[in-house]
């Protein structure tokens, strides 16, 4: 399951997780204790300046978990 | 758990699932049928063009789903 992600232990904060993708996007997550998260996007090449940040709170990331890994179902 | 998902089928793509964030952001993830899946980020207000797009293959997709959800564990 580790394949495929880095993990870095960002000390006080959380934890950042750096997922290789295939395309010309590379993505990192930081996961802070409160359990908030911040998804960045970063074009493979330039390494520095994120493309995107999305902020995301518990609920809201736990919702776009299961969106993104096709275990959600809605009610109605 | 359909609460905060807005779910539209789009006709021979796949599906449209609309995430509603508490903060200034606004999320889509397109899922389409081949397992692709692309991320739009929103600004709130403007409702048109997306401040971000992340295109995501299946795995990927998976890779990310399990940091956002909490259950990424590395082998290492």
């Amino acid at each position: 399951m580790g394949h495929g992600v880095h993990v870095t232990d960002l000390f006080g904060i959380g934890k950042k997780y750096e997922i290789g993708c295939g395309g010309k996007q590379r993505l990192a997550v930081i996961v802070r204790k409160d359990g908030t998260k911040e998804l960045y996007a970063f074009e493979k090449g330039s390494s520095d300046e994120p493309t995107a940040v999305i902020h995301l709170e518990e609920d809201e990331a736990r919702r776009l978990a299961a969106v993104l890994g096709g275990t959600f179902f809605s009610d109605d």
